[in-house]
């Protein structure tokens, strides 16, 4: 077990639904963690600091005057997070360390830094926390150029050149899936904790070649249900597989002839890893939690000496 | 005014979220009329009778004896709704007198029948009371050869051709927009009452062209929410479109080169008449209260003396 004093660095993810948060001792190694589902849509701005500090109270150091980093990524930094960190503007590096912002606190214990998103103008998109998973990626793959797909509740597509993100797009397929799932006709016919591969990669298929069809198919699933008793676990497969064709239906700009890294649940990046295989693609699984990890501490190294 | 005894037959359009009841003389004259939120969704089997006789018991005849007529269109015949009437298999003809069901009442003075909804084996795909509102259709134009297209929560595309229909498709585009407009991040982008055509058109046309970019043009919507600052009007109007045209695209198949028919509500039916004038076809939109109408005396006709 480590000791209290050990502490030097706090790091923390803080999405839309979900805050995740490591302690971190002098060699960079994680000595705390904590998960919650605080994310910023459930917390007003005078209500993350007061949160953080239930969360971390027992980690900080108890000398007097003793002062801790917590670098934050993620919707903390939104409209309306804890305070706005303004968009970067791709084409760009994905962390620019100059423009992480400070965050003033009560509690003097804690120094506060908020890693700014990024926006593209035209198309018009966003990402906030992506970067940061991004930076963590090329801080160890620094000659990397390719495409890093980030699956996920908005799904993203970023293309990347000399250690730039020179664009990407944003695809809502986890968020349409989970609203069809939770409030549509197919609530009652997709309840299901499995995954039945080869109706997933058939229904992949069907939207890939003819994304058109999309929201024809989502509707026979629930005619398949009443009509001929199919499974909940194959039509779910067959819910995600629709949607995941479609999105690479429309993602082919991005994946054809380049390398691809996946970043995400690694359920989730197996069923695209499946899919692109079927487009004659090999795509690699990054650990998630580590690159967010590398990407957190890339942003203090010049900031802070550690 | 007309006279309680005047009475001849209760005619219902009973659907997942709404009931509208009519009351009709021996003429054929709407006397009564009853709208409510009671749809099957919300009642139990049991519940339709006594909620039904709450609506109408002021319209009853009171002559010992006397028995009313109800027929019944929609989900009513559903398997969770009052009574199953089993689908109609494609092609038939919309109704099937002979297959009409009687339900059993413990109120002597109706008589309950409902008419059964249309089934298509390959690819699935169900409907129940638009087949009424078909019927009701054709019994006006026994000739109509071409497709008839309802719009709403699922819109249906119907190849009819010598009195029958041969084919159908639907299309979970009003479901899909209604889910994304009150559970997804697009909500607060999107909450308006008007609707602004330059841009549902605009939109329209990009996924009609590139229908598998959907999703990702609509994560663009909160993007020029949050960027662009767009009003929620021209968003709103954005996220129809997105979703018509890429419907319109899937439905090639069955609107190229024929007459087409418009059967819904009137604001969501004049958007897809103006997104199909848009590819070149005249569209004519039916009065939906006639047809429905229409369809349900139609339905009595063999059946009950008038």
């Amino acid at each position: 077990m480590n000791k209290l004093e050990d502490i030097s660095l706090i790091v923390a993810d803080w999405g839309t639904s979900n805050l995740r948060i490591w302690g971190m001792d002098h060699q960079g190694n994680i000595v705390h963690t904590a998960n919650s589902d605080k994310g910023m849509s459930s917390l007003e701005p005078s209500e993350f600091e007061p949160y953080l500090i239930s969360q971390i109270k027992n980690w900080l150091p108890r000398e007097e005057n003793a002062r801790c980093h917590v670098v934050i990524c993620g919707m903390a930094g939104a409209k309306s997070g804890w305070k706005e960190a303004a968009y970067l503007k791709a084409p760009c590096p994905p962390i620019n360390e100059e423009k992480i912002i400070q965050v003033e606190t009560e509690d003097q214990r804690i120094s506060v830094s908020i890693i700014p998103g990024i926006m593209q103008k035209s198309p018009p998109d966003v990402m906030r926390g992506e970067e940061t998973q991004i930076a963590g990626y090329l801080s160890k793959n620094p000659d990397f150029d390719g495409i890093i797909c980030l699956p996920g509740t908005h799904t993203k597509w970023v293309h990347i050149s000399a250690g730039e993100i020179v664009s990407f797009k944003t695809f809502m397929t986890g968020e349409i899936f989970l609203s069809l799932s939770e409030h549509s006709i197919l609530k009652s016919s997709v309840q299901s904790d499995g995954l039945d591969l080869t109706s997933f990669l058939e229904a992949f298929e069907d939207t890939y070649s003819n994304p058109a069809l999309l929201s024809s198919k989502l509707f026979g699933l629930r005619a398949a249900d009443l009509l001929e008793n199919t499974s909940s676990k194959l039509l779910k497969s067959k819910l995600s597989g629709y949607l995941i064709g479609s999105e690479l239906a429309g993602a082919k700009s991005y994946w054809l002839g380049q390398n691809i890294v996946m970043i995400g649940n690694d359920d989730l990046c197996i069923l695209y890893q499946k899919a692109l295989k079927k487009l004659g693609l090999n795509a690699t699984i990054e650990n998630t939690q580590n690159v967010t990890l590398y990407g957190l501490q890339q942003a203090c190294r010049g900031r802070y000496s550690q």
